[in-house]
C-alpha cells in the first residue's frame, strides 16, 4: 500500500480523500493556492505545499507545480479528486511518467471517454444502450414510418451531416411524420448540401440516471447500482438519490450487467460512472466520467462501501476481493449540494462564514470543508457542503432530509439551503415525479411566486 | 400515531427524541429548567415549557410540572429519555393515569427490574443465565470441591446471610479451597451467627456485555445483538462497541434466543437492555434497564434500525412488523462519550463553548446538543457529545474513530476528547483485550506517566 498520497484538489473532496487516506494509515500531502492557505484540507493534511496564486490555471491546474510538490514530499501516488485535472489524460500520463501512481483509470480510457463521439462509438460496440433509432440514414417515408413504429413516438429527425439544430424536427405521430421528414430533409439539403437524415427516439421528459462501477487491475468489475441525478440546473446537479425512484431492482440488475460486461471487455480500471438518459424504461448512454463523482456518497451509504478507499486499493494493485453478489442495496440515500450562492439568482456569495453548525443524529452525513471563521474564496466552485441522508425508505429519507436541513446553519454567506428546503417540501419531488427539466421550472416558478408576493406587498 | 410528544429530558437525548419525532411527522414539546432556556432541544422543539429552576428535583424530576406541561400543550405521549424519570415506575403510572401514553415499558416491569433482587429472581425463573454456583448452602468441603470443580476456579465463597465483604473469600485452586472455606464459614458464624455459605464462580476479569431488545404489545420480541460496554470508570461507561470483540455470532444468537424467550414470557413491552458480566464464554445477568440506553446508537448503526422510532411506534400500539431473521448485523460501531470534564481528574468543566466543530464524512455520527456559544450548565450530567463511528470491520472502525476524534473541536470547556484519543491509540484497546477493570488502570497509568514527565521536567 502507498505510504503517502498527494491530493491534487481542494475543498470538500480534498478533505474526503484525506479522510480515506488517514483511515488507511496513509500520510497525506495537501496542495493549495495562496487563497487556500487556511483551508480545512490544508489544516488536516500531514503536509502541505503551496502551488501558486489563486487562479486555478496557476495552482490547481499547474501540473509542473503539482508534480514538483509530489517529488519534494516523496509522495507515492496522486489522487486528482473531481474537476481540475481529474479527467486530463495528459496529466495522468505525466503522473505515471514521473514515477507516481495515478489514482484513477488508464490515460487511454480517460482520453477515450473525454471524446464524446469516440465514447458513444465504443459503448455502441460494447453493447451499452444508446438512444434507439435508425441504424443509418433513412431514405424514404415508409422507412421513416417503420423506424418510428419500432422506437415509438415522439421521434427526432436529424440531419446526418448536421448540428446546431438545423435539419432537426420532432414528430409526435404518423400524421406529423410526413411533414417533419420532408422539412428536415429540405433543411438538411439547404444547410449542409446533403439531405441524408436519421431518426432517433425523442426523449422529451428523460431522467438522468447513472451507474457507479469499480474495476480492479485483475479483470474484476462490479457495479454499485444507480444514482438518479435528474434534479439539475444548467447541467449542474443539485440533488441526487440512490436508488432512482423509478427503477426496479430488475432494471438495475439488467443495466448493471450490461455496463460491467462492457467495462470488463474494455479493460477499464478504477472508478467510473456511466451516465444515461432514461425514459419509459429505456436507457440511452450519454457519457462516461472516468473519476469519482461529487454524488458518490449516496452510493456509499446505500451499499456500505467506501469508494475512495476502493479507488486507492485498486490503484495500489489490490484485488476487489468481492463479487457482484456481495453488493447489497439497503434503504435510500439523498444528497443535497449546498453552494455559497444566492438561492434565487444563483449569484456566487463568497465571504466569511460567521457561524457553521452541521446537522447530526442518525443517518446524516456531512461532507464539507467549512468551519466557523472560514472565508469562502471567490475563485473556485461554489460547493461548500454536501448534506447526505440515509434511511430505510425514500419517504423516511425525505423526512430525515427535512429535519437535517432545519438543523443546519451557515451564516455569513448566502447559500442554497432555502432552495433545498423548498424542494424537500414539494409534492412532485416527494412523489419522485420529475425529469431533467423539473428543477429549472421549479426555480422559475418560485421566483415568479416571490415576485408576485413582492408586488402584492408593494400594492 | 401520536400527534404530539412531550420530551421529559434535556441535552443530547432530548434532541435525539425530537429528531425521531420530527422525522415521523410528530410535533414536539420540550420542557426545560431556567438554566436550559437557550438549549438546543428547546430551540428546535415545536413548543417549549419552562418547568422550574435549575436543580433537577425542581425541574426535570418535577412530575407535577411535567404533567401540567403535557396537559397545557395537548401532548399525546411522554418520552422520558434516560436518567431523570425514565425508570420511575410511579411516574409511568401517573403519566398513564393522566391519559398520556408513556413511551416505555409497563410500570410493573419498571418496578420489577428496579428491584435488583426481584429482577435476578425473575431472570433465574425465566432461564436467563446468572453467575454459576451452588444451588444453595454448601455444608461440607467435599461438596465445596464438587461445586468448584463444576464451575471452575477461581470461586467466591460467600456468607448466605452476609453482605459487605464479611464471610467472603476467593479460592483459586483446590489447595486454597480448604482454608478459604474454613475461614469464610468462621467469619460468617462470627458476623451473622450463621455459618451457611454458598459458592459462586468468581469473575475476576469480566467484560460488561448487554443485549438490546424490543418487544411490541402483541407478543413479538426481537433482539438487536450485543454491545460491549466494558470500558467504564466508576461504573460510568466511556466507550461502547457493537458487537463485542469477544463474542461469536453463535454466542450472540444463543444469548439472544434466551433473552427474547424470557421477555416474551414476561410480557415485556418496548425497549429494554439486559446487562451481563461475561467471562470465559459464560454470561451472568446483572440487571435490566427498562429504557433507552445512552449507547443505543452503536446498535442502530450496526443493525440499520432507529430505536427511538421503534419505541414510539410500539407505544402507539404498532406491531414490530419484522422478525428476528430480518435483523442483520453489518460491520462494527464504536461510541465515545465525550464529557465536559477534565480528562485527568474528571472534574466537571461547565462553561461557555467558544468553538464547536463536529467531525464529518463517511460512517461518522454525532449526537450532541452543543453549539458554538452554548454555555454548559453546572447542574446536570456532563455528557456533551456522543461520537459514533461505523465501518466494515473493528479495525476500520478504530481507524475511522481516530480520524474523527482528530477532526473534532470543542473549545472553551475541558472535555475528555484527549482521553479518548489516548484510548484509541492503545494496543490493548486495539486488540479488544480489556475487562471492566481495564479503563481505571489505563487512566491511573496515564496519570502516573504524566506525573513522572512533570517531575522530570522540574528536575
Amino acid at each position: 500500500m502507498f505510504g503517502k498520497v498527494l491530493i491534487a484538489n481542494r475543498g470538500e473532496i480534498a478533505l474526503r480523500i484525506h479522510r480515506a487516506c488517514q483511515e488507511m494509515g496513509i500520510r497525506t500531502v495537501a496542495v493549495h493556492s495562496t487563497a487556500d492557505a487556511t483551508a480545512m484540507h490544508v489544516r488536516l493534511a500531514d503536509e502541505s505545499v503551496c502551488i501558486g496564486p489563486p487562479a486555478p490555471r496557476d495552482s490547481y491546474l499547474n501540473v509542473a507545480a503539482i508534480l514538483s510538490a509530489a517529488t519534494i514530499t516523496g509522495a507515492d501516488a496522486i489522487h486528482p479528486g473531481y474537476g481540475f485535472l481529474a479527467e486530463n489524460a495528459r496529466f495522468a500520463e505525466m503522473v505515471e511518467a514521473h514515477g507516481f501512481a495515478f489514482i484513477g483509470p488508464a490515460p487511454e480510457h480517460i482520453r477515450m471517454m473525454g471524446d464524446k463521439i469516440a465514447a458513444k462509438a465504443a459503448m455502441r460496440r460494447l453493447g451499452v444502450p444508446l438512444v434507439p433509432g435508425s441504424e443509418g440514414a433513412v431514405a424514404t417515408l415508409d422507412e421513416a414510418r417503420a423506424v418510428a413504429a419500432e422506437v415509438g413516438y415522439p421521434v427526432l429527425i436529424k440531419a446526418a451531416a448536421g448540428g446546431g439544430g438545423r435539419g432537426m424536427k420532432v414528430a409526435r405521430s404518423d400524421a406529423e411524420l410526413e411533414e417533419a421528414f420532408r422539412v428536415a430533409r429540405a433543411e438538411a439539403k439547404a444547410a449542409f448540401g446533403d439531405d441524408a437524415v436519421y431518426i432517433e427516439k425523442f426523449l422529451d421528459r428523460p431522467r438522468h440516471i447513472e451507474m457507479q462501477v469499480l474495476a480492479d487491475a485483475h479483470g474484476n468489475v462490479v457495479h454499485f447500482g444507480e444514482r438518479d441525478c435528474s434534479l439539475q440546473r444548467r447541467h449542474q446537479k443539485l440533488v441526487e438519490e440512490a436508488g432512482s425512484p423509478v427503477l426496479t431492482a430488475a432494471a438495475r440488475d439488467a443495466l448493471g450487467a450490461q455496463v460491467t460486461r462492457a467495462l470488463a471487455e474494455l479493460g477499464y480500471r478504477n472508478a467510473g460512472t456511466l451516465e444515461f438518459l432514461w425514459q419509459d424504461g429505456h436507457f440511452a448512454f450519454i457519457e462516461m466520467n472516468t473519476r469519482l463523482q461529487v454524488e458518490h456518497p449516496v452510493t456509499e451509504m446505500v451499499c456500505g462501501v467506501d469508494l475512495v478507499r476502493e479507488q486507492i486499493r485498486i490503484a495500489a494493485g489490490d484485488r476487489l476481493g468481492y463479487g457482484q453478489s456481495d453488493i447489497r442495496f439497503q434503504g435510500h440515500a439523498i444528497e443535497c449540494r449546498i453552494t455559497a450562492e444566492d438561492p434565487e439568482s444563483f449569484a456566487p456569495s463568497p465571504g466569511r462564514v460567521s457561524m457553521y453548525h452541521a446537522p447530526g443524529g442518525p443517518g446524516v452525513r456531512v461532507d464539507s470543508a467549512l468551519y466557523a471563521g472560514y472565508a469562502v474564496p471567490p475563485y473556485y466552485d461554489n460547493l461548500v457542503a454536501k448534506l447526505v441522508v440515509h434511511a430505510g425508505t425514500r419517504a423516511e429519507a425525505i423526512a430525515r432530509l427535512r429535519r437535517a436541513l432545519a438543523e443546519m446553519v451557515v451564516d455569513g454567506v448566502r447559500t442554497t439551503l432555502p432552495l433545498h428546503q423548498r424542494i424537500v417540501e414539494d409534492a412532485e419531488f416527494q412523489a419522485g415525479d420529475y425529469t431533467i427539466h423539473w428543477l429549472e421550472r421549479f426555480v422559475a416558478r418560485g421566483r415568479e411566486a416571490r415576485g408576485r408576493e413582492a408586488r402584492a406587498r408593494a400594492a
